[in-house]
């Protein structure tokens, strides 16, 4: 088959589609007929050299796709040849083929087409795993998303409007914002024009967010927990800002505040198949009905890779950049 | 009636036995006769001028008590006057009388004395509200109390054995920690000669510590989130070393850790009596039984609070120090 390898860690070209092995399911996997990845921005941190693939993971970039099951390896259950599905991956969705866990296949929703449900697994299980799972975001609560406008933001938009929740976004164009606001987000914020802290607090009478999904890390932490509400959870899934940052511990008690820091990838098999029942159970109820929707900003070439890593560098989309194979 | 006033915040001597009004109690609220009060460290803030009471909480000092109800407010049931009781207090512990929210009242557990008891209702919430409620400790895991020799230490020793988890302290002295192991301590840390990382670390084989009990904030935060292990939860419920700490965000990520920090005073009434039902229902079988037994360092006569202050401040105590009426 054919994949998307790193020969040397570099910028968008050191991205190289090149004939590989085929990949061969283990006990308990499927090899899933690629028909589309998708792009993340851990997959950029890997191309540059400072995310490497967990051990056991495919060496390819890519954690998550669609397609068909091609082949079913020992002891699976459930799922047949020709299936078509989505997938949570540890690596290796940028190919032609991959094996992956049983547990962490979903089935394509209904009235999504197959190529864009590989918009699906990433986003979902993270939003689901931190905003809902470890944060327990609630009906009438307010959810303040960061970068509302990108993959992550506008599934969290969706999912926390279809639980009743208010939500916050800032985005750095008014053209973002508007997005959002398609999606059903209740509060726009600009954060090159205005003040996160000051526009949630005075869209919540002085409440503060509830919940906050981030993806800045140090350069928010401060901010982050000035802006939450009494009882309030920071979900951090980013680090886009910065590693090490200070945190005011008296402000946290104060608000009787957590904080939570994850990532889906470094997960044992196990735990990701948890979550991805969660989502089978919580979200694709909400997507075969219609009232959740893939936000996909465009499709390129699997091939081209290098060009689909860079429109993400640019920071100019809304949605998921997808990767079409072959 | 008498209660401890502070005239001028300052050092121990600003506490002062001196005559005031009988409490009125309120809506909901009984009066308790008191006949012990225990001190905390927040006492001490209090008594400083850095930790004002909450709004309508009384202006004395004092976060629990014992003794016998005297009257009842409008709207309360399930008590009666001459009902032997402890309570969680916003204040108000350092008196011959305290007006309290019924909520907040508990039982005598059997085996325990009167006075005894005023030693129970400020560690025993502190304890559960943060170790399992919050941070949901499991058998099998492994918790790491600062401080294990205090008042909230001893208590949080004795609920972890009981639920089938390992237990790591530190404490400064060989003393401190055989007591600590008298409560069934599993791992002793002389945080004077030892570093709890590298300790903590050895004693689970490189796992580290599922659930941490902190009262340092600032000082210990980043040794804290190293000694975490992969889905491990940090509880700070206090600051004695500094507010402001630096958080490494990127190692809190690595172990999908989290951070909680809290105080029980602040709280609405509603949640203080959520956390006392849950106490009663949870740990005072356990009380009952007499597997968790109070740990009392000294009893001093209340209008001597001021010498129960140096007691504490010179942090050569095991246990709670309490403050007995007339």
């Amino acid at each position: 088959m054919h994949a998307i390898t790193i020969p040397e860690p570099g910028g968008p070209e050191a991205l190289v589609w090149d004939e590989v092995p085929d990949p061969v399911p283990g006990e308990g996997e499927v090899l899933v007929e690629v028909v589309a990845g998708a792009v993340n921005r851990a997959d950029i941190l890997q191309r540059q050299g400072f995310y490497n693939p967990p051990p056991g993971a495919s060496p390819y970039p890519g954690l998550e796709c669609s397609g068909r099951i091609a082949e079913l390896g020992p002891g699976v259950s459930g799922w047949a040849v020709g299936d078509e599905v989505c997938a949570l991956l540890s690596g290796g969705g940028y190919a032609e083929k991959v094996a992956v866990p049983a547990g962490q296949l979903l089935p394509v929703p209904k009235g999504v087409s197959l190529t864009r449900a590989a918009a699906l697994p990433e986003v979902v299980c993270t939003v689901w795993s931190n905003v809902f799972m470890v944060s327990h975001l609630r009906p009438g609560e307010t959810l303040l998303v960061h970068g509302g406008s990108s993959g992550i933001g506008t599934m969290a938009i969706q999912l926390a409007k279809a639980v009743g929740a208010k939500v916050a976004v800032t985005a750095g164009s008014k053209e973002k914002l508007d997005r959002c606001a398609e999606l059903g987000a209740d509060i726009l914020i600009n954060y090159r024009e205005q003040d996160f802290v000051a526009e949630v607090k005075k869209a919540t009478d002085g409440a503060g967010a509830d919940v906050i999904l981030d993806n800045m890390g140090a350069k928010y932490l401060d901010r982050n927990v000035q802006t939450l509400a009494v009882n309030g959870r920071l979900a951090i899934i980013g680090m886009q800002g910065g590693i090490k940052g200070e945190l005011n511990i008296g402000a946290l008690l104060a608000k009787r505040g957590a904080i939570s820091a994850t990532s889906l990838r470094a997960r044992p098999v196990s735990e990701k198949a948890a979550i991805v029942a969660a989502v089978r159970e919580h979200v694709w109820p909400l997507l075969d009905g219609g009232h959740v929707r893939p936000v996909v900003d465009r499709e390129i070439p699997m091939s081209d890779a290098a060009e689909a890593h860079r429109v993400l560098e640019e920071s100019g989309h809304v949605g998921k950049v997808l990767l079409v194979a072959p």
